[in-house]
């Protein structure tokens, strides 16, 4: 399980699932940061949970993928309070556009 | 299809595959840049290819996410010739560390 910033997740053996969050940010902070660092630390809180891994360039993409042992525990944190709060914060005020895919993780291999 | 910069790539509906590539590094450009630029042009005209988005952040870590319509075509574009000795370039010299994870798409999302 990893919650550390710029750090590549070491995951199980497949079968798992990924979340991939993909947002363009509106202009200006009004709380995302401060939010969105409340979200990892819930996040990793929650049954299930495997790790995280965020980027955000210089062009203002994002991309967050998180790892999760099955599609109920995606679930779950989806329907957590907390989150649906920042998840409405989310569409009224801190993103321009948001796309949000669920995958089974199928192979996976690196190097370092 | 999309290879925009900074563009959340609109994919059509599930089933389709995506390949996450989470990266770090190493220290100066040797190349990195122009090879990369050229991986998403040469990859944008492989057959099944559907986009791609990519993000590094300031703290090193880079995710870069490319949508597929079947594991057959991601086999293929792995072993493109010239992927390949690109790949090889990022074993060799560009990356610290990389994992590469390839996923089936479940479901899907999002607003604007």
């Amino acid at each position: 399980m990893s919650t550390q910033p710029g750090a590549i997740t070491h995951t199980p053996e497949q079968p798992y699932h990924a979340v991939i969050f993909t947002s363009r940010r509106t202009d200006g902070d009004r709380g995302y940061d401060a939010m969105a660092a409340r979200m990892v630390e819930l996040g990793a809180t929650q049954d299930g949970f495997l790790g995280i891994e965020s980027a955000r360039g210089a062009d203002g993409l994002g991309i967050t993928v998180s790892y999760w042992r099955d599609g109920a525990a995606i679930l779950a944190w989806k329907r957590n309070a907390e989150h649906e709060r920042a998840q409405a914060g989310g569409k009224a005020a801190w993103y321009a556009e948001y796309h949000v895919r669920i995958a089974k993780m199928e192979r996976a291999y690196g190097g370092d």
